[in-house]
């Protein structure tokens, strides 16, 4: 684990101080690591005020995190590199639902509630139905599969985000019918910023980038037998659909809202969505 | 500054999204930056886990940036960046000394002292006397050049870290003579280990590698009309000299401590070495 002075470069001896453990992942995580920075360093000649800059920049992100603020997820959230790690554990195939980011503002916990139920406690917003089926690849229906659901208030902000909703605004446990079937009533979500007063808020302006997510819901699926999905369902027609700043964005997940033309719906409007998963992997 | 869910590779909607600036150099940065981060995920196909094991390293290094201690910037020296961003703005030619990192622990106001005088003051460590001379590229003496000075005591810590110390131990500042020469004494500098018990020392741990710098002395020469060298001058036979923690030592750095053999000189080593300034470039 000893480097020459210069003989090699410095890179090279960055690679050899550090790649050489009896752990091979580390090996190849560290040496990707290494090359990437030294390259990037290279590649723009970072001058040595550019990299007081980006210290002062972590180490700022690293103090903003308090509590349930996590601004170095934010960071990685919105150079997309939280989508990116999804991606690459995550790939769907074959109509199986894909998936998208966790993302902060999950909690354990959230109730069960009967079907048809309406999760929006608050009573603010637009009265909206959700309707569709958890499928299988071959379309048979999975019966009691699990939906864990939330998504934001009317006033933009989750429920564990805000003492003054009712704790489990906006969020509930659902089970799929014995034909897949599920229905639960809430409110139209909102579009709303992630937290801008922080160094990625600063990082968003600098790039005069919008730190706007598009009106999503999201979900987990699970059912025994198949790998449960975690995902968000998009407003097809949201203003920021095209500039999600943190890239959760697919295709796939873009739902169309239909305004209600059923009285005995009793509600402005209507979404449909199936889920599809997939079986568990026989090794795990 | 809008993107398209997914019709375009994610790399892509992230690099459109930050890469359009009416800033010409942060373009450039940012996408060289979001380019490196998207392919090292890719590359090693980062796994959740993996991820997170990241974000919480990074936050871990962010809180341990408290007073003094700035880990982001030990974290950028332990992995050859600091040294890299060095040697792009100071690449010397011609003979010119090299530059080599300044360190966190040089500090202002060091006192001026007379040729010949001693700069150890809290008497411990071999006895050590250096000299040499200040040139041009041409080998003509600058006379008058100052060198700032600083160095650790036996003890492995700088006075500016240890409060037991007088405050003005092993550092000084010295003019050279009219004939450039220069000349002080102090103690034998010894090797030291780098803050360890944060993230750094866990990486540096899990990496198999030692916290400790070879042995040197922290210079900076400076006079009117050069282009002042912020270096460190290296005991070439420390038993660190091939694997310094922070990638800091070059070849043209290493110096030969020669034990002494002069009475007169009253001391148990001598180190010679010289320093080349480059004239300042005219357009600044």
């Amino acid at each position: 684990m000893t480097t020459s002075p210069r003989e090699t470069t410095l890179l090279d001896q960055v690679l050899e101080a550090y790649c050489g453990t009896s752990d091979p992942r580390w090996n190849v995580i560290a040496a990707a690591l290494i090359r990437h920075l030294h390259e990037f360093v290279d590649e723009v000649k970072l001058t040595p005020q550019e990299w007081m800059t980006a210290i002062q920049f972590l180490t700022d992100t690293g103090k903003q995190c308090v509590g349930p603020r996590q601004e170095f997820i934010l960071l990685s959230d919105v150079l997309g590199v939280s989508s990116a790690v999804d991606d690459i554990s995550n790939s769907a195939s074959g109509g199986v639902t894909e998936s998208a980011l966790l993302g902060p503002f999950y909690a354990e916990g959230s109730v069960p509630v009967e079907r048809g139920a309406d999760i929006a406690l608050d009573g603010e917003g637009e009265r909206l139905v959700v309707q569709g089926r958890v499928l299988d690849r071959r379309g048979m229906p999975i019966p009691g599969a699990q939906l864990d659901i939330w998504h934001t208030a009317a006033n933009q902000l989750y429920a564990v985000q805000d003492p003054r909703q009712p704790a489990m605004n906006c969020r509930g446990k659902l089970l799929a019918d014995a034909d897949g079937h599920f229905e639960f009533r809430t409110r139209k979500p909102v579009a709303y910023p992630v937290p801008t007063d922080g160094p990625v808020g600063q990082l968003l302006s600098k790039s005069g980038r919008e730190p706007m997510r598009p009106a999503h819901i999201h979900f987990i699926i699970s059912a025994p037998g198949y790998q449960p999905v975690t995902t968000q369902v998009f407003t097809h027609d949201d203003a920021y659909i095209d500039a999600d700043a943190v890239f959760g964005v697919k295709p796939s997940l873009l739902a169309k809202y239909h305004r209600n033309t059923d009285r005995a719906l009793n509600c402005d409007w209507v979404l449909r969505y199936d889920f599809v998963l997939d079986e568990e992997r026989a090794t795990q």
